[in-house]
Parts: structure tokens; C-alpha cells; sequence
């Protein structure tokens, strides 16, 4: 089956934590909203699904993966489907829900990290928030990402299977999703992360790890692989980033 | 079995969209948050696994559920392991996907609902981001919770089993979490809640029609069932809600 990940074009986004693991199992996938509107793909294709026109279940926001006649909805979902499917993710229920939960906090993660540069509103530019946003930076930059990687740094310390992965002794989606993470905080936030990385060895090793798996390494160096940029979740704004 | 719902004590809080799916099935469950320390309840009990005594695979945050030996995090994984447990999702895996969904949208509106009291940080008192508060409420009581009711208003018209609940021809977990939410906004935002009533009926009713399960009535008359106030999620400053 050739699955269908719909999500906004021309950034990496909440989408990439889907492409990642589409990637990785090397499962063919049409990237709807990156592919051309003359072909009947590309934004008014996502549309048709938000409005209600393609499904009876109309998801709330992108990304949301189409799979055969199932539209499944929120990355944290479609990773959890997608688990299973495409052997990314251990076969017992229980890790299953452990694997999920990990997912969910990479998404609170990635939730802080957007409002960051939009602590106000989605609907106001950068810099109509920007004074509430400098605020904002020193908290996140200064506590939550330490309380976040941190985290996660001792979950892989209490892996019984070895800190190589997050759980289990092979890599489940999750380590893809924390590797994003720290590729995105480490665009946005190069000076906090700098002075982090003494705390959080083993999650940076996870981040390398991931970056050297066979199919992420060549998705890395594809064209498929869009720039972290200023209109994505990780933004770089040096003034929220102080040396 | 006995569940544990390990949540702080004496707020609802997310904790709330936990109980009462343990309220409406009659599940036996202990609130281990709320139950003496003298006891070894309390927080201390819940500190245990938040800091990894208890178990090797320690959650984020609460709220989380020990079901046996098994403790599953984040409200929406916690739903999605109670639903088939306590007959509260559909049978068919498609509709527990699009159930998941509809909950993970309930938790962004949450967290947002919950950022417009904390718009800079969390470890910042409401005070001491006041004048952001302000701001940011002007754009969630305008705009987000308009956005977001509409949707679940949508999803209710789609339902081809009829718009009594939002998936099928029975409640399931999310109409529980939906009418938590109406109830959380209504207590914050008052006047708000009042303009938007007329766009949102079928919402509304899914409300009423929750409030009248005969179990979630008895809970709501109990006092188990915690007040709202301002040390919660969904809180009511008469600043952030204008006429």
C-alpha cells in the first residue's frame, strides 16, 4: 500500500515526525501537500479532507496520514499506527502504550517549542508577539527544555535493554521523534543546547544514532528532507537565544 | 481489578477527564493523589514512580493509571488503554483511531486553554504574566475556542449514526472529555461560552446529555466530584473574560 501523508508544504513541521518513520521502514508514500495542485494534489487536496468532502471524519488539522480508505489524524496517532504496520515499534501491548506515552510528551515538547515564537496567538505574526515571545524564550530555553531532555535522558538510563535506544534493544519511532526534537531544538536554540549538552549524553548519542541509520542518513541527504526554516515549529530568532 | 489514578490532589485538573470515564463505567479506582499520606497515598505515593522508585518506566507528569502492574501516562494513551477495558470506545480498531484523534484534539484545546492563564511559563504565578494573559485570552476566548467547538459542532452533523454522540450511537470516552471541556470553558469563560452558544447546539446537547448519564450524574452530585477554581486548568478571571 502506498500511503498518503497530507501536511502543509515546503516545511518540515509537525510532518516530519511522520516522514521520519515512513523513511526509516522505507514504506512508499505520496507527500500530498508537497506534491503539484495541476496533478489535483497540494493544498486543495488537504482541504477536500478538512472540509468534510473526502470523509465522513474530517480531521481537525494536518498532518493527518491516509491509509487505503482510513484517515488517521495528530502524529502521535499516526505513529501508533504506523508502528505495527511497519515494525517500528516492539510487539507487546504494554510497550506499545510506553512507546505512546514517550510520543506524547515529544508532542507537549514540540507544542512548547511553537509557542515559543507565538506565546499570544497563531493568528498574529512573530512580530506582533514579539516582546511576550523574549519572555517566553527564557523560560523554555532555561527550564523546560532541561526538564523535558532530561527526562528522557533517564528514561534511556532505565532501559533494562541498554541506553542505546528508548526502549528495547531496537530503535521504535519514538527515538526518530526525539532525534527530531533535537535537531529542531539545536537549530532554534544552538547556545541553550551548547550549555545543556553536558547533562543529556545519551540522548544526543540516540540523536546521533538515528542520524547514522542507513535510511534516515539518506533521507538526510535527499532533496526530501526540507531546511529548518523561520515559517516551521524550531525557529531560529538569535535575540531568543542569548550567548 | 482496582485501578490507581495517580493525579495531584484537590483539583480537577486533568485528572478530571480520567475520572469520569472511571465514573461512567463503575470502575472501583483509587485516587491516590487525593487519599492520606499517612496511608503512603498521596503525593508521595505518586512522586515514587514520577522519580523511577516504583517502576523503570517512569511518567513525564501526571495524571497516569497503574492497572495491575502497568502504568500508562497522558490522558488521552490512559483513555485509549480504559476504552475497550470499560466499554467505552467502539469495537472496530478504524473508529478507536478516529475516537484517539478526536481526543488528542481535546488535549490541544486543553493545553491551550490552559497557556492563556500561563502564557510565559509555568513556573510563573498568573500575576506575573497578567498583562500577557490579557492578551493572549483576547485571541483564545475570540478566536481558538470558536475554532475548536465548531469542529466538534462539524463532527457531530457528520456522524451517520446521528448527532446524539460524536462517534456511533453510543458515548464513548470523548463525548465524557467533551463535556468536560464545555463545562471547564463555561466556568472560565462565561461570557464567551454565552456568544458562541448559538453556533454550537449540537455540542451543547452532547453536554446535557453527558451531565444526564445516570452515573456521571450521581459523580457530579458527589463529593468526589472536586469544585472548579484557580488553581486548576480552566480557570475564571473576570479580566480575561469581558462582557
Amino acid at each position: 500500500m502506498r500511503y498518503e501523508l497530507h501536511y502543509w508544504p515546503s516545511i518540515q513541521g509537525r510532518g516530519e515526525f511522520v516522514r521520519l518513520a515512513l523513511e526509516e521502514a522505507g514504506a512508499p508514500y505520496l507527500d500530498v501537500g508537497n506534491a503539484p495542485e495541476d496533478e489535483g494534489l497540494g493544498i486543495p487536496a488537504l482541504e477536500d479532507y478538512l472540509q468534510g468532502q473526502k470523509t465522513r471524519r474530517p480531521p481537525f488539522a494536518p498532518p493527518f496520514l491516509k491509509a487505503g480508505d482510513e484517515v488517521v489524524s495528530h502524529v502521535a496517532n499516526i505513529l501508533q499506527f504506523l508502528g505495527p504496520r511497519l515494525d517500528l515499534v516492539p510487539a507487546d501491548e504494554e510497550s506499545r502504550f510506553w512507546v505512546h506515552g514517550l510520543q506524547l510528551t515529544i508532542t507537549d515538547l514540540t507544542a512548547e517549542a511553537h509557542d515559543v515564537h507565538h506565546p499570544v496567538a497563531i493568528s498574529l505574526t512573530y512580530e506582533e508577539q514579539q516582546d511576550e515571545a523574549r519572555r517566553r524564550a527564557k523560560a523554555f530555553a532555561g527550564e523546560r527544555i532541561r526538564t523535558y531532555l532530561s527526562y528522557f535522558e533517564r528514561v534511556l538510563g532505565f532501559n533494562p535493554a541498554g541506553d542505546s535506544w528508548l526502549v528495547g534493544e531496537r530503535r521504535s519511532y519514538v527515538d526518530l521523534s526525539l532525534f527530531q526534537v533535537v535537531a529542531g531544538l539545536t537549530y532554534a536554540f544552538p547556545n541553550a543546547m551548547r550549555r545543556l549538552a553536558p547533562e543529556i549524553p545519551r540522548v544526543l548519542a540516540v540523536a546521533e544514532r538515528v542520524a547514522a541509520l542507513p535510511n534516515i542518513a539518506a533521507y538526510l541527504a535527499s532533496p526530501r528532507r526540507l531546511a529548518f526554516s523561520e515559517n516551521g515549529i524550531f525557529r531560529h530568532y538569535p535575540e531568543l537565544d542569548p550567548a
